[in-house]
């Protein structure tokens, strides 16, 4: 498995050359030979004797990223004077702001916004709280919720380091459903703390994003607050895969012409995002499950079994089977992998059944080498950005938020996830669909309003 | 005490008219004749028989605004389409938003603003957390906390009704000082889960706004916030307003030739405001203070003090004068009122020394009408912004912030609170100090910049 160049380990270096000669050509040609990729190459300065040029180029990781400055500098004549990561600038200072709507030009702005109109606006909403959602920001806000326990596939880094991945996921917020989410890293990890904090915080916010939280701790935040707060509350690792997951599932069925209520399908990993895709595919249809954690498969018959596994053992796996993942995929199905790097080899894959589905999602190194399962397989996916069928949350959250924003639902259900799942599916149409697309790009202009719109639905139907 | 037709009681009224004849003129006639000040008259739809007009106009309350709609209505010809209060059509909504700085084109974008690209920087700051300073938005985030305990003078409307005055808080803080405030409205007025809320909230902002949380839980939640968190935290009802105070007393006394340190000073008010100013006062030299509140002046003699009463008794009152308020001011230089209305006469300014400064700041009726006590008083300062010498806090938090920020302060004292006071007051020059402008407009282009300034060099100071 080679990784191939990529902007998340872009550099910029800024570099002087000789301004006669082949200096230029043997930039691009030692970048390129050394495996990198020139995305931009820009002459800032210019004199009869030297050139400064600012040259741009995609690494593989932070070593290459090293090494491409290091053939940079052995071309003859070449001055370095800087090298900037482009992440890293594009993280300075932080990646979001508060902006007003209205100008604040004058006197009379200033009563109406703040002292002493404002006063009308507050004793309006305390004769009629539910005007909050029609005379403040609640009505557009959701509070991004981590306590960098499970940050990415980075753990437990804490708070200040969870920051940027949630500053990150309220910029998409905005961009894919407009709506405005702000980040608050908590310096606890503490369940009770954890759900009374959240439930504090809840009055200004109209749904609740919690994110990267470690399983099992996870689960019972979520359960808490579900029953506490009058607003949704919605776990991204969780619920976000696993509508993904059961959205790509669902048109990967379709390429193979199977049935989800038909199918057996073996799972890797019991966590979070391991549990919310068992219990979505269970309200999907699914019928035939079997899961392993990293003990084996679980049965009802293991020792020592947690609620969450006591659960699963209790909804999967009816004829008890106790023996290792291996062994669980010999005819099976589907695979799904939501646990840890290479617990699978393309040999396994090929003891599946005849139109094999392999999602093997652990990042950055899946489950099975992507290009040994498609020796075997019909559909792969991962959860990459460098291979096709990227099972990405980012389908969606936003979505999922902006319906449940739009409908003023107070809660969030199974019903919802899994009318958000098949609008995401319904996105890749019949003309479009094959085994290296069956899930679209986050880019895909109808995606985020389609899922929007079939919560909406949703939730329409669920207060009948 | 009338009051003026103000912006924040502004209606627009969609009305039709004659296109021929006398109405237009009519109209603006009887909003003038029924006290009310026309601010726009749009024609927005012309006819051959009718003119469709949007009238918009200022009113002194509420009342009178339905009073102006009615005169409009009696207008011959004229039909009412529909009234519009212009203050709540700005809250529609919500008055801010979060916007990201970079925009999302592409898959590049996104591998550099979230995953994988994000992952790098979480590590740095993992590596690193002061990183989280440089490349997050904690560098220039404020969290703006209330509990609607005390929201301006409405009392406990609750966490709902007080999120328009914390949104109305966040623009100032990015109109005024460039700062992404995010407001933070907790169901919640015990002291424990407040302190446990902020404190857990606090690694993704730089510094701390308490607001509009009633005395003495506001003390209590204060000092322990200050003892757990590496960031300033500051009540701005408390601090804000007696740095304003202090810079407006500063103005007043240079006007009638007297020294703080010489002065008597009768406060009305020991909650959260009074108990402030008076610390700033002492901290600035003032030594000859009363302090009286509704059960009259506070002295070490009186029964039943709380903390906080008992701490004023120890620095207020030597001579442990006994009386009521009317008594205190007899012969006193300085009055300041953060109480409720009307608890003075203008007789009773007329008792007070020479060159008397009357600092009457309960809103939006003060302690004693600024008329009256200007017919003898020197110098008439109030909370209203519709008499001279407004005492608003929006001169002193944007920029307290600003520099405290700038000099990524871990906490905030009594230096940097007299040296916000002190560039306050030294922007209004010699050749302006008049007994109408002891302090700036919160508009005036440098005074934002003058505080952040003096704060910073504080800041510098204290560290030494």
């Amino acid at each position: 498995m080679t990784s191939v160049p990529s902007a998340s380990y872009s550099i910029t270096v800024r570099l002087e050359v000789p301004a006669g000669g082949r200096a230029v050509s043997e930039l691009t040609a030692a970048v390129e030979h050394a495996g990198g990729t020139i995305t931009a190459l820009d002459v800032t300065a210019s004199g009869h004797e030297r050139l400064r040029i600012d040259v741009t180029c995609a690494a593989t990781d932070t070593a290459h990223a090293d090494r491409l400055v290091e053939v940079l500098r052995q071309v003859a004549g070449v001055a370095i004077h800087k090298v900037s990561d482009r992440t890293f600038l594009m993280h300075l200072g932080g990646k979001i702001e508060m902006q007003a709507k209205h100008p604040i030009r004058n006197r009379d702005d200033l009563s109406m916004i703040y002292t002493p109109g404002v006063a009308r606006v507050s004793m309006a909403i305390a004769a009629n709280p539910d005007d909050a959602r029609r005379l403040t920001i609640k009505r557009n806000s959701v509070a991004v919720v981590s306590d960098g326990s499970a940050v990415l596939g980075l753990g437990n880094i804490g708070p200040h380091a969870a920051l940027p991945v949630m500053e990150g996921k309220a910029a998409l917020f905005k961009r894919f459903a407009g709506i405005d989410a702000w980040p608050l890293c908590l310096d606890t990890q503490d369940v009770d703390t954890i759900v009374e904090v959240v439930r504090s915080i809840a009055p200004g916010f109209a749904g609740i994003n919690l994110e990267d939280i470690s399983a099992p701790r996870c689960f019972e935040v979520e359960r808490r607050l579900r029953d506490l707060l009058d607003i949704p509350v919605f776990h991204d690792d969780q619920h976000g895969t696993a509508i993904v997951v059961l959205a790509a599932l669902t048109n990967a069925l379709r390429i193979v012409g199977k049935d989800l209520a038909h199918v057996r399908i073996v799972m890797s990993g019991a966590g979070a995002a391991g549990s919310a895709i068992l219990r979505l595919l269970l309200a999907a249809g699914a019928k035939d499950v079997l899961v392993a954690d990293i003990d084996g498969v679980i049965h009802a018959g293991r020792e020592g079994l947690s609620p969450e596994l006591r659960w699963i053992a209790e909804h999967t796996n009816q004829a008890r089977y106790a023996g290792d993942l291996h062994g669980a995929v010999v005819g099976a199905d589907v695979f799904v992998g939501v646990s840890a790097p290479n617990v699978l080899a393309g040999a396994d894959v090929a003891t599946m059944n005849k139109g094999a589905i392999v999602f093997a999602l652990a990042n950055p190194d899946p489950e099975v080498d992507p290009a040994e399962a498609r020796e075997h397989a019909s559909v792969v996916a991962t959860g990459r950005s460098d291979y096709p069928n990227q099972i990405n949350n980012v389908l969606a959250f936003p979505g999922v938020f902006r319906g449940l924003l739009d409908a003023q639902s107070h809660h969030v259900d199974e019903t919802m996830l899994l009318a958000a799942a098949q609008a995401i599916a319904n996105v890749v149409t019949e003309d479009q669909l094959n085994v290296n697309y069956v899930i679209p790009s986050v880019f895909h202009p109808d995606v985020h309003s389609a899922v929007a719109a079939a919560v909406r639905d949703a939730v329409a139907a669920s207060s009948h």
